[in-house]
């Protein structure tokens, strides 16, 4: 996918603010934070959308959650909390369509969530 | 777990409106609902925060997002769009102590999320 903006940034073909990286995901900081702690977490491959995991994608996306558990830990602010998100589509607002997870943090987050 | 509402309402014990049940996760529909669809995925086995999570959650947790996205299919807002939440502690908003994923459609939720 040589259009999507995060296939590019895996390449390195755009830069990032990178805290982790590993043989099946990648997150780095959103460039328009809506919180003291914005990370993104992504998988290598590109899925478009939430409704595209197949079963056979269960332990990735098992593993993006995983991810985000330990670098909420490692910015110091699994104690006090974080919210966890999955844009969708339009409806949802999917900005980009390659699935990423949004961890925020760093602030007290309201509700409802949007 | 006997003083979690949500381990009860798995028993049986406190009445909600299922959508889906299978050996490993219930949904059901938020009672207190924050867009038209609102319905909670939880895993029957009591796992407190999303910090509390073992590498051996990693499959469970992978599905909770896989039944999400079979059920906003089954409520048709799939197409239209849906967003995916795990709130963490308090920073998070987290209200009840044992996991659960927010499935929230059927309007254009609006960003930031909370």
């Amino acid at each position: 996918m040589t259009d999507c903006i995060f296939c590019r940034l895996i390449k390195g073909e755009l830069p990032s603010d990178i805290v982790y990286r590993d043989d099946d995901v990648i997150a780095f900081r959103d460039i328009d934070p809506k919180a003291p702690v914005h990370i993104l977490i992504i998988p290598l491959k590109h899925i478009r959308t939430v409704n595209d995991l197949s079963p056979a994608d269960q332990m990735l996306v098992g593993k993006m959650i995983l991810i985000a558990q330990k670098i909420a830990e490692q910015e110091r602010i699994d104690q006090r909390g974080y919210r966890l998100i999955f844009n969708c589509n339009r409806d949802g607002g999917q900005a980009v369509y390659h699935i990423h997870l949004h961890l925020l943090g760093g602030r007290g987050m309201h509700w409802p969530p949007g």
